[in-house]
């Protein structure tokens, strides 16, 4: 079910800091601040070929990283991002095996729909499942 | 400096618990369990197709990761591990940055020099860098 490991997602209390780490200390290719209001953070992309690291920095009130950044000043590894083909298949599979969704499927930050799963019923780690767009072939 | 991302660990506190929801819920490919005695932990790769995820467990008396699963009794995300072409010069460059290691570099679960960096230096994420042995083009 599950494919690629699309990205990790990693809280910072200062993202132009952070991305500024990845950059001149770890020499990494760091895309700009993006912000994204509706989604309540501002993110850098850091490219690392194979995948993606994301630094997430809260972006307004009530942003869903705001209680986790709380809890953990300094930052931290917020949740790990694998791609599905079918996502309400997977929240299918999911469910009927007991698994619990934080909330309904929604569209996320890349567009595409999305969804978490408790990081209780996986090893205290959140687990975000995105639905990725069909290959398609040429006939 | 970073190349690709090697992997993402896991601390769980029952590997084949962790390793069968895995496999069973999020249909992924699970190695099996490998005890790496020298290392202070049991292993299950997870294999994402373009990185992997390492799912471990103490194994003995003072395991690197007893310390942190004491304080997360459920688990958690417990590093990433970023691909380097040359650890002693990735080192050298981030000393000189003012960077800190976790000890000295030595040899790491997969036979390559490894090195971890102090979290407190990167928001609160344990980095882990991997020497990859070169690629060799045949004449």
């Amino acid at each position: 079910m599950i494919g690629r490991l699309n990205h990790i997602a990693i809280a910072v209390p200062d993202l132009a800091a952070a991305a500024a780490k990845y950059r001149d200390q770890l020499g990494a290719q760091a895309g700009p601040v993006q912000a994204l209001p509706e989604h309540g953070v501002s993110v850098v992309f850091i490219d690392t070929g194979n995948t993606k690291v994301e630094l997430l920095e809260p972006l307004g009130e009530g942003s869903p990283i705001g209680g986790f950044l709380a809890k953990n000043p300094g930052g931290g590894m917020h949740h790990i991002c694998f791609e599905v083909p079918d996502l309400a298949a997977a929240v299918g599979v999911l469910t009927s095996g007991g698994a619990r969704m934080l909330g309904e499927a929604k569209i996320g930050a890349h567009g595409r729909p999305v969804v978490f799963l408790h990081p209780k019923d996986f090893d205290g780690t959140l687990i975000e499942l995105e639905e990725v767009a069909p290959v398609r072939h040429p006939l």
